[in-house]
């Protein structure tokens, strides 16, 4: 953590819109877990089972709830949402971005590309035809970005991270490093013999303040754009394919993997390693669990789930033998019934 | 979609080998569906789910089967393999590669490369000693292309893509960006305590015809190499570990994984997310479906599957329990059979 | 395979301290397979399902354990553990690395940074403020190597890597192409309608002979650092989120996903395709198969499986229909056998 970034207590409540019990001229320099935390740090707690460590904390000061301020044992800021608090305040401590401002000496930017105010253009940025970048925007080093390309105000854009043709980014976007936007769509049709590529016509855009991961993936569109809402936030090695629509606000945990042409609703979470197939729709609201297969629409906000859970793999191997064998068993199950009905 | 291309349909069945019922000098400038496309559009009827939009279209003209044609309102193109002719036309209408002809200032191409007729380089393109590269290749900005690596003509390599030593690929290849060919597969001895590293001394086989999605992995060969046949499509974030032979015109969707020394048959149907475990051989024609781990050979044509579908989380956490008491379950059952059978 | 190399028998047998019984002037200029070895190549047997290979191989010598080498028709190498051995020999048929000695002309390195000696690094390589390379580093084309970064002594960086700002990688470290390492955190607070960011504030630290595979990524942590002990081996496309710990010389294979904070111990196997959820701790010892779910802490050394193995998927749609009913089957079960009980 970069160490040289300090406030007073007082400082930060001012920033915060909080209340402060304690010291307004006590100084940190750093964000610690409660149990970690020493006499320069601020740390917050959120979740009861912290409760131990929040009594015997040695932070300088703690965020807490209005029902456990009495139990801080040292400065307080007070809020109903430390967690939130804790979001806000922790990009205070963080250190700025690694490029320098301009264009650096190396980056080979075509002549016809508009660059905003203040951006910023690692090096060996390769920029394309006739690509729009808006204020502040960020390149980081060894990333290309295609032609027909426009990159909203305040986006960051890491190092290595390549943009095809015809990809639009929001305003304060943020794409990690390795990512790749606007790879064509997997299209092909069967000559009976061997796969005839679609070549991909349709482009990418990415909403307002949309996150996406590291070494994740966005395929264009095959005659129209894939669509990522406005506050997305997609994490590492996350696939999204041609033409899938995803709505605002919706969270892609890692390795999830969305086939073509799917749309998922707003404000879902989409848990870790979960696939879902091609052409189905997703309601608002709606929770799918780690490494489930979404392998139909699902129409009702709720939580989903698949797969079986973990065995100790000698027990697992008995019950998948009888998973192959449930239909057998159930019908064996429903004559028993009959029969002693019957009977 | 790039806007410049234009055709008038006269041409467009002249180039596609079909028969035009309408007017030969109505002019398309793009491809869109029956339900959006307008008067200088062309669209395509391939699906009776799309019935609807086709007695409605506003499109210039469409793609259809003989048998719809009498239900097309706007000129048509018949054929019977509708979709076969869009993937053929769509490529008329895409906009050229991004890379200018030659050899891009930045580049840094080994003196002993051979360079084919018509080579496009990009920006900061690396090439290693002894690479051959073919005609009319193309390679992408910041792409690193190891020694002693051939490709065929027209093979296209696009941004930040890594291919390692003694990778080739065949005639008209394509590797979208991110990918990584030829990496070390993950083969280590066991000395008791830690894992000792056996150098990957095999390479990476592309056969023609081959595209790779975007980041996606092939590692290269421990001693043999690893192969990938003639006419293979595979997806975005699709791992192919060392030794694994991919049959003829074989389709892998995105995030499937391979594991080590495995065979996949000719025109299988690998769909997403799939798990191939290693040593294991999988026979031509077969179709996974999507998140299925394959964990045995496959020895039948045909279509095959694991998981357990998709619960509502309430009623999954109730029936993952009796899942793990599955074979609990089905020796009580037998055992109530032989109660009833007995008395 | 790199020809160039060539040893007698005499030579490989001191270098690996093995007793030789043949010719130990006959020369080896690769190393092959017992079916596939011809008279220059050395070969190895390590599995009885090879025995017939072994019985008949053409190779010049083979490295056999001393119970089957009397079964062995040529020159052979005996130890008890033959696959070791040809883990070590095989180095030293390898070809050099691709990057000469010293700085390339467009590599971009800041004036403050501390390189060791006999480092190697590549065209297009970025190295931010502040890092520190040690002997014998080296780092391959258009990779980034972020400010405040410490790498050991013999590392070896491949191309098109990301490493974000404060990460330390020990000596002895490989890290494959396309590979980005201390990438943000997926954290977030919902402030009620959006997701705000957490700022993430910690580092990424890989021990010593740490190799991590192809287009993997490891997020720095929130607060802490996420830590990856000595001798760990992480395959292609692993995902491992922040705050994550993984015991010493444990091995991640393809594909796995291991979400925050979650605890791996030392000497594990995580197979390929795995997904571990969230906070959860594996004890050390611990072999989780293929494409399983870990979706609870394992506290007892043992082999763990999820999932249903693979079915026809005719049997398999049947089936899963009875999954979903499965806490109703077993209610009616225990029905049964009451109404048996009391008649």
């Amino acid at each position: 953590m970069p160490k040289n970034k300090t406030y007073t207590l007082g400082n930060l409540a001012n920033k915060l819109s909080l209340s402060l019990e304690g010291d307004p001229d006590a100084v940190v320099s750093g964000i610690a877990t409660l149990a970690s935390a020493d006499a320069s740090q601020l740390s917050f707690y959120h979740n009861s089972k912290f409760f131990y460590d929040l009594k015997n904390t040695t932070a300088c000061a703690v965020i807490v709830p209005p029902d456990a301020a009495s139990q801080c044992p040292v400065n307080k800021l007070i809020t109903d949402n430390p967690y939130l608090a804790y979001a806000r305040v922790s990009h205070w401590f963080a250190a700025g971005g690694d490029e320098a401002p301009g264009i650096h000496a190396t980056a080979v930017v075509h002549e016809s590309v508009t660059l905003g105010n203040g951006v910023r253009i690692g090096a060996n940025v390769v920029i394309g035809e006739g690509t729009i970048l808006g204020d502040e925007c960020t390149i980081g080093p060894n990333s290309q970005i295609g032609p027909n390309c426009r990159l909203g105000n305040g986006t960051v854009i890491h190092a290595n991270v390549t943009l095809y043709a015809d990809v639009t980014v929001g305003q304060q976007g943020v794409i990690h490093a390795g990512s790749v936007i606007g790879s064509d769509g997997f299209g092909y049709a069967r000559d009976g013999e061997k796969s005839v590529k679609i070549a991909q016509l349709g482009g990418v855009r990415l909403g307002d303040d949309v996150e996406v991961g590291a070494c994740s993936t966005i395929d264009r569109g095959a005659l129209e754009d894939t669509i990522i809402g406005d506050g997305v936030k997609i994490d590492n090695q996350v696939q999204i394919a041609h033409n899938v629509k995803v709505g605002e606000h919706t969270v892609i945990c890692g390795c999830s993997a969305i086939a073509g042409s799917s749309t998922i609703g707003k404000n879902c979470i989409i848990a870790g390693a979960v696939g879902i197939i091609n052409h189905v729709t997703i309601a608002d609201g709606v929770t799918v669990t780690a490494m489930s297969l979404v392998n139909k629409s699902i129409t009702t906000k709720g939580v989903y789930s698949s797969g079986t859970g973990l065995s100790e793999a000698a027990l697992w191997k008995k019950n998948i033998v009888h998973f192959r064998q449930l239909d057998d068993l159930a019908g064996r199950l429903k004559a028993l019934e009959k029969h002693l009905k019957d009977s």
